[in-house]
């Protein structure tokens, strides 16, 4: 019997708080609390655990994994946050914000550190695996987030090399979170590969589900503005494949609202963000975006279909998923 | 017999010749490969595996721990030059003023990532005890930049405070390169430790003989710009132990050309840095420096002789140190 994610979640929030660090110097370890308590779904370390109570083994032995992965995601907010000016992370200033930028550079650098040495904590005979899982995926979140960068300064992008931005960018640690817990439990490497799979396609499905509700989604149940990446001309799944199919007059639109800077002369933001997303409605693009999720969402069922365990033992992640993907089935 | 500096060095340039690294994404990489070409010492590198053979062990069986910290090295360059602003590095461009500061956040970022690579390929029964022994240095080595980096907005540093933060910054990536390579071949604990302490008490006497070539040295052999730490009131053991010293009139002229910003009305660089530098002549700093330079240096070679190894074997290390701290006995 696996626990359930509110047990999970609670042994994940305890061992998140228990964490230590040195005081001094007080600039760099000072931002790393400040970041690791900034909250957060702890999605990454839940599925650690959970993978790792799913074949077997003791959820206390995969605390340290899961603060690795914890650690390192938030390593990577913090970096791209700096690299993406952004002010706020989670409603709280962020650190190159609240401190300074060399201070989020370093601390940032502190904090991968301290996920390297925790990953290398583990007890298991399988650590040396779940190490190289560990960086390999780290690697990939780096090209993933240069991916990111580089869109954003060129004309064309195409849908499959987005995906495969998100897929580095935001998938592949939320598989390797589930394969590193898998591994270090013992599982064999069919089941490892499987698990990595199921999480690499949820978690790129979860990133399209994003990208709709942006555009689509219920403002108070989405916790932020609606249209934000309509605003910022930001090149997702929507907007790629909208250049893609857009002909003659919506193509036109296109141009003047998201190539061009004169809109702002005569409309306000509100109006680009209805502009933009009827143009998404003429061409059917919600519905394109939603079946290439179901379709992700389908690969990641059929994984999960395809490990050695018994449908008890794969309830708890799949409610987990279902509940990711605000699927009521 | 252990191969000579030249033997090694030779290859370690081979071996950062032949390091991999994917061509895309081109802004994530290709940093990283103009960094590891800007040349450098490559002291590091050479210490791992001259300590590696030292103890019994194969040169090529240290190369990828040799890399490990090279690369490492070579990571907290770009970062440390991006936190200070710095435009040039051995002559050429810094990666945040070639490519961006961006650019250079992630590519460091991903040399970390692949330094740890490195250090977890070794092939040794004893790999693990390396890879903590890496992992805390590099913990430590920021802690040390973000002392640096405080010490600038701090009125008063102290002496102590000042050798720890060298000893943390440069010192102790010295040592660990030392005890890596001979943790790898096997050596016993206290030979391990005794490495270690050569190594930090060597770097921390290197860097003091840094802070004095900066002021007294010759400027054609030292390669750069006589003076530099003064002209940018740079906290160097020399200042420090001069603030700490100085009493009426040489306190009074320490403040005028230091802490204040009136001397540039009349005085040109050049007038400053003579100044700084009778200042030091006078309260007998050179000296001062120079004795705990040949104290680090006593203590490291006393290291040496608890070690248990032959004179002979440890002939190549001794020379090495000679030739660091510029001497000719």
């Amino acid at each position: 019997m696996t626990s359930s994610v509110e047990q999970i979640l609670h042994l994940v929030e305890e061992a998140i708080h228990r964490l230590e660090f040195p005081n001094q110097p007080t600039n760099l370890y000072e931002p790393i609390r400040y970041t690791l308590g900034l909250g957060g779904k702890r999605m990454r370390p839940v599925l650690v655990v959970l993978a790792h109570e799913m074949f077997g083994g003791n959820s206390a032995d995969a605390i340290p994994a899961a603060m690795a992965v914890e650690v390192f995601h938030n390593f990577t907010l913090l970096h791209d946050d700096l690299m993406d000016k952004a002010p706020l992370r989670r409603g709280k200033s962020t650190v190159h914000h609240k401190w300074s930028p060399e201070i989020a550079i370093l601390s940032g650098d502190a904090m991968f550190v301290k996920s390297c040495q925790l990953i290398s904590q583990c007890r298991s005979a399988r650590k040396e695996s779940a190490l190289q899982i560990f960086l390999s995926t780290a690697m990939e979140v780096c090209e993933g987030q240069q991916y990111d960068m580089d869109f954003e300064q060129m004309d064309t992008v195409t849908v499959p090399q987005y995906l495969d931005m998100i897929r580095l960018k935001t998938a592949v640690l939320l598989g390797a979170s589930l394969s590193i817990g898998a591994t270090l439990a013992g599982a064999d490497e069919r089941d490892v590969q499987n698990l990595y799979d199921f999480g690499v396609n949820l978690g790129t499905a979860f990133q399209l589900q994003d990208d709709i509700l942006d555009v689509f989604g219920d403002e108070e149940k989405f916790g932020k503005q609606v249209g934000g990446d309509i605003l910022a001309n930001k090149k997702t799944f929507l907007l790629l494949r909208a250049f893609e199919k857009a002909k003659v007059e919506d193509l036109e639109n296109l141009h003047f609202w998201i190539r061009g800077n004169t809109w702002s002369e005569k409309h306000t933001a509100q109006e680009k963000v209805a502009a933009v997303k009827s143009i998404y409605t003429n061409l059917g693009i919600r519905e394109e975006a939603e079946h290439k999720m179901d379709e992700l969402y389908s690969i990641a069922e059929d994984r999960l279909d395809q490990l050695h365990l018994s449908a008890e033992q794969t309830t708890v992640l799949r409610q987990l998923a279902n509940q990711l993907m605000e699927r009521q089935h």
